[in-house]
């Protein structure tokens, strides 16, 4: 187990720490085990890491995860359990009771979003405290490889957002939407050449965003329909490689047309706003400090969030396993360290206007930071 | 809110149930709600469907759910408790506590996997009962359009599994191995077709599984490298739509060049096994008889399961918007219901030859079943 983890963890106090859920949902698991699994199993975090998975993942679970010992639920006599108590969510609880056990375990962490069900089972047995997952800080602090990692998929972000950009500029305006080849150009158009773009890298994306118009005012509308000409539309991809399970994250706001002077002074004042975020970002600030830097330029320029319009969203988030994970910066939002990943994503929305985001992906640095994004900022295609 | 949902809550006896986290993770959140989001937001059922989100999502929830209530964490002063606190983790249990008092709770239910930390806080004001979710039973038993989604996503699936067949039908065995055009067939260029396949029509996979030889010996095990020849190949697509979010899910073992006497055998008796089961499956029977039906034929034939050998795993289970739900045709399965959709996927499995499964796709009718799947069974191509 990596020293940061071992340390968090003596930290706690308790006798070990135990996850329960699948890989693919909850990314701690993943990263502590290494095993992607879309059914339940368990890990019990103590000097060494064991696993608990059915009888069917045991020899996979051997080969493939980082764990120091795979036992599986029949091994703790599941079917007994399971015939004397007659309920799955009965039977289970009894084996982890078991495995515990076989560990010495009397006193045990588990993290906030644990299934309440078997906390309340197990609570019987054990001294369970609710706690901050030992690996919620590591996860945040990157290392060399997950960087890679991590730039690895923001380049197939970049070439997906080149060709909407491409879609895009190569439409004319007729009217009110934009047309390719004398057909409307729509929001799944464009998706789906994004999509085709992220799979020839290996990458998915659940939920692309492509919002033209007064779509783009909800900051997470996925758009739809035609797009629209003279009007901003914003284009939000974070990919995530089908390999190393990494995410990556960017936006930019295009408009084909005519821009709006409104529409202009929108896009100067995220694009200051995001520099300044930028700007501010270095090891020991916090990241409620990022985002009132961020909130003032708003400000200064005369953008007052207010009725859900203006800046309505936090400053930025961290990127890893998860598309959001810590650090936070926004209100509450915890001192940056060093090899952090972060967003910075500023944006301005209206109802009768529509929206603009430009989001960058950073590394914190002890005394600045690295923006891992390498593509243009620029409004009118 | 559909009446068989509404009838199981009111046989709860509470005077709510709440679900919190994100409608991606938990399929019951998007089955209730319409609403799709990878933050974490809350819905609370009663007569009426009320769901609390981030200011930011306010506007989409209330376009985009068929929630009859939206509010906003906002609207119960969220900076106001954070500043107050904090800590976000004891912020959002405060501004819960407000929405709950607001629609008149006392007495409230929540599911098994609700986040043990929640629970903890909210157990101090609430008397909180940890019981079946409304929606599971309900999420079992299939509308005529669910039916639709699934069978759509199943012909995606059938369209992507004929790619790989081609792949494979095309390739010719040199020494131990598939190769294609002079060079090694690998499980990674298969998944690959598979997966545009899958894009051509809508639908991503994350996990799809092409492993042949030894490999396929762990059900799970996803393959990699060149695929063998005279050896099965067990190719599991389990496609969800980008679109309506329902899954599909089949599985069909192929072999290129000469089937071993041993192998032919393996592929007869899962074939006659699955015969068995789907032959077994009407409303009325239990899940567990089906899959007792299935284990004897295996067991009539000669195959016993023995030291994580042999038939490992359950039958079957219900797919949906998850790809493994109720019910169960496994130890301990519950009653089938007409118009729930099942699975009947019966393998063998040995670490000296592979393995060998066939899935196919059903729904459960009162006479009967109906297969959904439209793709021949045969082993040598």
């Amino acid at each position: 187990m990596p020293s940061d983890i071992l340390k968090s963890l003596e930290s706690l106090e308790v006798d070990g720490f135990l996850f329960v859920g699948d890989s693919i949902c909850n990314s701690d698991m993943y990263y502590l085990s290494h095993f992607l699994a879309g059914d339940r199993f368990a890990i019990l975090l103590q000097e060494k890491t064991a696993i608990l998975v059915s009888s069917m993942e045991k020899g996979r679970a051997k080969k493939e995860s980082c764990a120091d010992d795979v036992s599986s639920t029949q091994d703790y006599h599941i079917m007994d359990k399971l015939k004397s108590s007659g309920k799955a969510e009965l039977a289970y609880p009894e084996v982890l009771k078991d495995f515990l056990l076989d560990h010495g375990i009397s006193s045990l962490g588990v993290a906030y979003s644990f299934p309440a069900g078997i906390f309340q089972q197990l609570s019987r047995h054990f001294d369970l405290q609710i706690l901050e997952s030992p690996a919620k800080r590591a996860r945040a602090k990157k290392s060399h490889q997950e960087i890679e990692c991590i730039t690895s998929a923001q380049r197939a972000c970049e070439r997906a957002m080149h060709r909407a950009e491409r879609l895009i500029a190569s439409s004319r305006p007729q009217g009110d939407i934009l047309c390719l080849q004398g057909q409307p150009l729509t929001a799944e158009q464009v998706r789906r050449a994004i999509d085709f773009s992220l799979l020839e890298d290996g990458c998915e994306a659940a939920d692309t965003i492509v919002a033209g118009g007064v779509q783009a005012a909800d900051p997470h509308a996925r758009g739809t329909g035609p797009l629209p000409a003279n009007s901003p539309i914003v284009i939000d991809i974070f990919p995530r490689s089908k390999t190393h399970r990494y995410y990556a994250d960017m936006t930019r706001t295009f408009l084909c047309g005519e821009a709006p002077l409104e529409v202009k002074e929108l896009y100067d004042a995220v694009l200051a706003a995001q520099e300044a975020g930028i700007g501010a970002i270095r090891s020991g600030v916090s990241g409620e400090e990022v985002h009132s830097i961020v909130s003032a330029v708003f400000l200064d320029m005369g953008y007052r969030e207010r009725d859900g319009c203006g800046f309505t969203h936090s400053t930025g988030h961290g990127v890893g396993l998860d598309v959001h994970e810590s650090p936070s910066l926004g209100e509450g939002g915890e001192r940056l360290e060093t090899s952090q990943v972060v967003t910075v994503e500023p944006g301005l929305y209206y109802p009768d206007i529509g929206g603009v985001r430009l989001e960058d992906l950073l590394v914190v640095r002890d005394r600045g930071c690295q923006n891992l994004t390498r593509f243009e900022k620029s409004l009118v295609l």
